[in-house]
């Protein structure tokens, strides 16, 4: 067998919803488990493992809205977590610096050992697995059980380069984090299959995490990774700044579907077809997706590549530790 | 031939978009119209014809939300358009008042020939002609014509059986009116493919009013008309009042295919398949609109029968009347 990376054995993990307050799937399924179980303690000594849940943001879940003052998934910056706050702050910087004070401190060793945050997009983009990083093995080994377990699915690991401190998600609170994004899903409707891969998604990262703490070996592999590179906005008027186009019949649900230079990228709302005049051929992902309007951003582009992840285990020395900290 | 019902020419349509400003498929076709003119008027003696295009609702249009205070699309029943409004009263009461300045006054002689209101659903409905009756000829005849115009569609005519005063939507402030509902689209999004549906369904019918003012005879035949029975709404917890349940995959996306007793309905979140305890047989449209979650709608049901539409043309002496007032 090849060289086994050990990691630290995680015993705290954090499922939230409701962080974007319209996407039903994680509100729904969080209430869930809220219900089944306020808090999931196996004590089992060689198996310990602590599972929180929550909602996010709870107001904005409440109104069924994205965010009421600001997205709070943009609100988990070192710059935004210990900024100064007041009355006057905006509801989702002050709740971020909740969540962190509940999950983290950010970059702490008090942080909780892995945060999965669920997000639906209205984009057709299956199950991706959102990170920082592509050599988060914990992030990495998870994906690749969920593509074991979820055959029928595509299942995509998808790479944000973004520095720790700069990066803005809640999962950046936890030593590892990362989005779970399903789509296509409008934002404010849950759909019983989009809500069944994301319970099964859960089921399944939480199975290998007790796997995992139980002292499974995970064999290592080849991984591809889509790491982000640009992102495109739509045609404006430039007075108006309104959207001239929409995204091209030929591209919209293609998500993942390599684009070429001149492929056809938008449809004008006149009926013109424009294209794309990029010299890369990219993976186009998050297509007409919802919430990107107002960002200024009708797709990202992502380039391929594999990444050689190492198997890996749990390092008996920090279950001592642990132990003892116990 | 049959007898030919003669009706007065249409002389003022409108098209309204952005009713619900998160719909947005009218929103930039209107947007679109607007810019091509500001006031299409053909002044050809036999065949004058004013379109009036308008966005209905500006400031949800500007928020991307459905309403702002209120559903502006239930705003315009006699009761809520002839009562007292002040300065504190909810922003869609008083645009609706203007609105039927503008277009009506509902019931009046003065008001527009026929109003075509632009709408979006999440649910898989196709082409849906939303009307309050099923014997307004107009409105048939303009749904038989897009039926006949855009074979690859679904088109399909709704009646919302509601007396004129009791009526609570745009389209009845005009003397014949009428929703286009077009989906699947998520709020907040506009896909091509919708788009330029609309964009058609709109064209067909301004050929249809221009065809039948300058003296085209329609012949008449059966038309199917889904006629409103009842809604379903969600299983919801007793106490928080929060869904429990999603449509079950078997159902969603199934609009207008019949739905029979004991049929699935619904999947709880945990898993449990729940029927549909109905005696009769009938139609599911509506089938997990996002905007109805708040109005306690899951789907709604409908009837199907066929009606015998006669064969209708315009008629000289109102036409003469018309030359008279100009």
């Amino acid at each position: 067998m090849d060289k086994v990376v050990c990691l630290p054995r995680l015993s705290r993990v954090a499922v939230c919803g409701g962080t974007h307050g319209n996407e039903l799937s994680g509100v729904y399924l969080v209430r869930e488990m809220l219900k089944a179980n306020k808090k999931v303690t196996d004590k089992d000594e060689d198996n310990s493992l602590s599972v929180t849940t929550l909602i996010s943001n709870p107001l904005a879940t409440q109104q069924c809205r994205r965010y009421v003052s600001r997205d709070l998934n943009r609100c988990f910056t070192n710059a935004s977590l210990y900024g100064p706050v007041s009355d006057e702050s905006p509801y989702e910087v002050i709740r971020a610096q909740e969540l962190n004070a509940t999950l983290g401190p950010k970059g702490s060793p008090e942080a909780v050992d892995l945060v999965c945050d669920l997000h639906n997009t209205t984009s057709c983009m299956g199950l991706c697995v959102i990170a920082y990083s592509d050599s988060d093995w914990i992030c990495l080994q998870i994906f690749r059980h969920l593509k074991r377990q979820m055959p029928d699915m595509q299942v995509r690991y998808l790479n944000y380069a973004i520095s720790g401190q700069e990066a803005y998600s809640l999962d950046t609170v936890g030593k590892h984090g990362f989005g779970m994004e399903i789509g296509p899903q409008p934002h404010g409707v849950v759909r019983s299959n989009i809500y069944t891969t994301m319970k099964l998604g859960v089921q399944h990262m939480l199975e290998w995490v007790r796997l995992f703490n139980s002292g499974t070996v995970f064999e290592g592999g080849p991984v591809d990774v889509f790491t982000v590179v640009q992102n495109i906005d739509y045609p404006r008027d430039p007075e108006t700044h309104d959207i001239t186009a929409a995204v091209h019949p030929q591209l919209q649900d293609r998500d993942f579907c390599l684009l070429r230079p001149d492929d056809p990228l938008f449809q004008t709302f006149s009926g013109e077809t424009l294209r794309y005049h990029g010299e890369e051929s990219l993976y186009p992902f998050f297509i007409n997706e919802s919430a990107y309007y107002e960002k200024n951003i009708a797709l990202l582009l992502a380039r391929k590549h594999s990444v050689m992840v190492p198997a890996i285990g749990r390092s008996r020395s920090t279950e001592e530790g642990h132990k003892n900290m116990i």
